[in-house]
């Protein structure tokens, strides 16, 4: 068979990790901490009916979901984007700054095939989130970690790797970050801004995470301070919708967005009509708010009882992360505890997290005794019985 | 701002047909012969609100369509593709060799992930797909042009070429090809699923057209010729289910299948589990069989009404292809007729079309006398009055 292509090998190291967070999905058995789904008890199964019933008839949008549309996605997502998703943070977008993708991933997946030609360097946090590593590399892109403290990313370092490195963008979720749950202060997002104004650096905003808060105070996203255009902001409708609709956005400059239009009419010309007539509506309908709120309260309670459970049952010494929203937190267990090697032993427990180091881009053993742990997906009940398991399993190598 | 990556310049020239194909859609004025749509009123409409009200419930489906799903795709819509839409056609397939992807196309994106360095050669009729010339100069591949007779690719043409320009992929359209509409005869299938073997070659066969034959007989798949997995096999649900879903899928060897798996991955999860329960369902609820036969007979009657046109008003001169089945036909206008010049007047006209040119990547004026007609959702009343204005504009050019 002929050869693959380079950046298959390049993409390798990471890719295995993304195929086993896969295949641990498949097993019904095991208690997952792993995924980053939200709760399949909150899904909008009968708003999703209903609104199939009403408009998927040939009098309403019923032709307009089954046929081809257009590559900029359906105008009143759009609409919805800017009004219910972008207004409210004092953002005033127009529907020609907005791109519908395929799943908020694919957001990366485009900007870097504008930009990204290999050996481009791309500054992540770090820790950061695999699967986007994952695209990065299958564009040969070089990504530096930039240190981070309980806050998230530090300027200080950030802006000497800038000076460093010349990076194409800085990729940050600055939200309940993946994986640390971590939430990036104001003043920082101000400076990142202007940072990429400064040195002509794309500042690639991940934030799907953002409606999901439970406590504290919102916090502008770093694209409320971008002033020129720099600050890409890329967001999904998987944790406030569905997950399984496949459905993300993206807001940038329209330079920005037209390069993205061509990117995307060469990965599969355009995203589902159907799902995004369908979240359309949930918007338009008037369900989303009423939604939001039931969604937040399920996921609220996850959270509180799995921070609980650190507290009750991991050793004293444990670090974590209280995140105010999102669907993870991050654990730091003691020195001599290695979370990969644990990792095999909880599975055979029929229980499964992500093993820290994965994060790490710099590959240096960094965060070898840290874990993400997902409460998202996971009900009060079996976060106890699961959170038990793995404290005992924890508590016997110490 | 940042530079561009090289791939979007190299890709800009065919981007440009690609986007004023998509511009030219959204004029509602335009009796449109460009795109590839099938039948607006073949959909079926009524069919998928019914699976909906069925399904999308807690008890059913409705939580699996909405949550996160497998790489792969959704289980048994991969068995409906190896039951109803392999197995008639002779080829016992297993699941583990089907992928879903978001649309045929995103078959060639994700084939180029795998396989394509800058410079790698792929070959390609003569005329071909444009939208998947421009997916291939998006991979900076290099396209080069083999020659067809009426009957489609030249295999002594083509075997030479291989020997000459040692390609990554041989792309072909062998069914009711895109633009011409020509048909390969099962001899020359049997020789390209040959020549894949023995020069090492993979022949990326895409088929979205194949279940719309309204004359003539079935004829096998190249795939259905491939004993050592050189060949892969791209079709979509778009023509026989619906465009708006975006669903396609590829069929190709495990090892392959694993590859494109990685590069699904990295590009956007997985496809819409929303679309994908839908289709199963559409197939394992018995709808597909009277479907099919509703939306053959919708076209064949376009088709028909096409021809008659085409020999009623366009010069006597005029060559055109007699599908027998698909979408398009190709027309060859006398010498001195330039489509593209001619295309200003056609819209402004109201009528659209695609210049042959755009098809051929010799970019040697080679079919600026021919232009790609497609029939496909443009009702009998409507190619009625196109046609004959076409016709006019055409006559008054001699």
């Amino acid at each position: 068979m002929p050869k693959y292509a380079q950046r298959m090998y390049d993409m390798e190291d990471t890719a295995i990790i993304i195929r086993n967070l896969f295949n641990a999905m498949s097993d019904a058995e095991m208690i997952s901490f792993g995924g980053g789904a939200p709760a399949t008890e909150g899904l909008p199964v009968d708003i999703v009916r209903e609104i199939c019933n009403e408009v998927l008839t040939y009098e309403k949008r019923g032709t307009e979901a089954l046929q081809y549309g257009s590559v900029l996605g359906v105008k009143d997502l759009r609409e919805a984007v800017v009004n219910f998703l972008l207004k409210p943070k004092g953002i005033q977008a127009s529907i020609d700054e907005i791109l519908i993708v395929n799943g908020g991933l694919e957001t990366m997946n485009l900007l870097c095939q504008v930009y990204i030609n290999p050996g481009d360097v791309i500054l992540v946090e770090s820790p950061t989130f695999v699967h986007c590593v994952e695209i990065f590399k299958m564009f040969q892109a070089k990504c530096i970690a930039v240190d981070c403290d309980e806050h998230g990313l530090i300027m200080k370092d950030l802006e000497e790797k800038i000076q460093k490195y010349h990076p194409k963008f800085v990729y940050v979720i600055p939200t309940f970050q993946n994986p640390t749950g971590k939430t990036l202060p104001v003043e920082r997002r101000k400076k990142l801004a202007e940072l990429g104004t400064q040195y002509d650096v794309i500042i690639l905003e991940d934030d799907p995470y953002q409606e999901l808060r439970y406590s504290g105070e919102a916090v502008s996203p770093i694209k409320y301070f971008d002033k020129s255009g720099h600050t890409v902001y890329a967001n999904s409708f998987s944790k406030i919708f569905s997950p399984g609709s496949r459905l993300g956005f993206v807001y940038a400059s329209k330079e920005i967005i037209m390069k993205l239009f061509d990117a995307k009419t060469a990965t599969n010309s355009h995203t589902s009509t159907l799902a995004q007539v369908i979240c359309a509506e949930f918007f338009h309908g008037g369900y989303f708010s009423q939604h939001l709120k039931k969604i937040c309260e399920i996921h609220r309670q996850r959270r509180d009882v799995m921070i609980k459970c650190i507290d009750q049952y991991f050793p004293t010494n444990t670090k974590r992360v209280f995140p105010d929203g999102g669907l993870f937190t991050w654990v730091e267990l003691p020195n001599n505890i290695n979370t990969t090697d644990l990792l095999k032993e909880a599975n055979e427990n029929k229980v499964h997290y992500i093993a820290g180091e994965s994060f790490f881009v710099e590959a240096n053993g960094k965060g070898k005794n840290c874990m993400r742990i997902s409460f998202g997906n996971v009900t009060p009940e079996k976060i106890e019985i699961g959170m038990k398991r793995l404290g005992s399993l924890i508590q016997s190598k110490i």
